[in-house]
């Protein structure tokens, strides 16, 4: 099996660790977004969108979009809950984190550490403080309630969140004010077979 | 059960035409977004991220994220494949919808028809029309292949793109342009049970 990604991206981060903590074996093939390696011919024909992580499976079958992959390798695990209510509950947070977490988080850390933070993004980047916020806020208030976002298990919904709130000071998140999601990210670090970014 | 709602929502329609085709009985409840009925403290309790739809299960739990719920509702039905790979080429859809698709397309639909096209976004409104026909474009090419988007059997991967596409003209988008998305909509709006926006 084949992983296409970049270990700096959170996005591909989710699905190494998932891999990692199911000992999963792979062969990483590292992806320059910034060089356009992500819109060749030759990788759009593993992702139309033009996106990583792209999983080229043993079978030559692709499958893509980080949070899908998630619940492909969890499927049968301890990372996917099987009780209707509870996975739906999972999803319900990958869903939350793509639409209401990584457009926040992850763009603004990518403007402030892969742009530098230039003169003609800052207005975007001050704007995506509030989003971002709000995110991490309703991730604290369930972490405060539960060790993990769905009860008192790691599940891929915490897989999927880690990946850019653990490294949300790159986009300028103050996490002191989070202790709940810092003690959270540190039973997550605490995990044997824990990988973080490159 | 209970649904939280607005018909002229695709992310609220696509919860409503899934318990359509599926005969769930439900009552709907109204929610109007621009007069902040989302933000009250009471409807906060039901989303604390203030988006509809939300579902009310008859036990008394609270379901998000109208991909979420689809995921749920479809579970041990013909609308969610059991194989593996072909549920995750599903939740690859729906990945791709929440981040790929309607972030562009349903926002460019809110500006023009729910705001009118005011100057002050006007900007944006245009900056959003590329990625959106990026997304139909992908969408056109595998519906060129597949009579539905995961194979040749309707799942909740065409309810979830469905929603927002069929009235991609209310955000500025030509869909003449894209035959393969027409006849797949027109094939969608024949099947029993069929409902549309209010």
């Amino acid at each position: 099996m084949k992983v296409y990604g970049d270990l700096q991206s959170g996005n591909c981060l989710k699905v190494k660790l998932l891999l990692s903590f199911l000992n999963i074996e792979h062969e990483w093939i590292h992806v320059n977004i910034l060089d356009g390696e992500t819109k060749t011919d030759e990788f759009l024909t593993k992702n139309p969108n033009g996106k990583i992580p792209a999983v080229e499976l043993d079978d030559g079958r692709y499958l893509c979009e980080s949070n899908a992959l998630l619940g492909y390798f969890s499927e049968n695990t301890a990372f996917l809950p099987t009780d209707t209510y509870t996975k739906a509950k999972v999803y319900e947070w990958l869903f939350f984190e793509q639409y209401s977490h990584e457009p926040f988080i992850a763009v603004a850390r990518f403007i402030q550490k892969y742009l530098g933070l230039p003169k003609e993004r800052a207005a975007e980047y001050h704007a995506l403080q509030a989003g971002g916020n709000k995110a991490l806020q309703i991730m604290e208030s369930q972490l405060s309630k539960t060790q993990f976002l769905v009860g008192n298990e790691m599940t891929i919904a915490d897989i999927s969140l880690y990946a850019y709130s653990h490294v949300a000071d790159e986009g300028g998140f103050d996490l002191s004010r989070y202790p709940a999601i810092q003690h959270w990210c540190q039973r997550i670090q605490a995990t044997p077979g824990y990988v973080g970014m490159a």
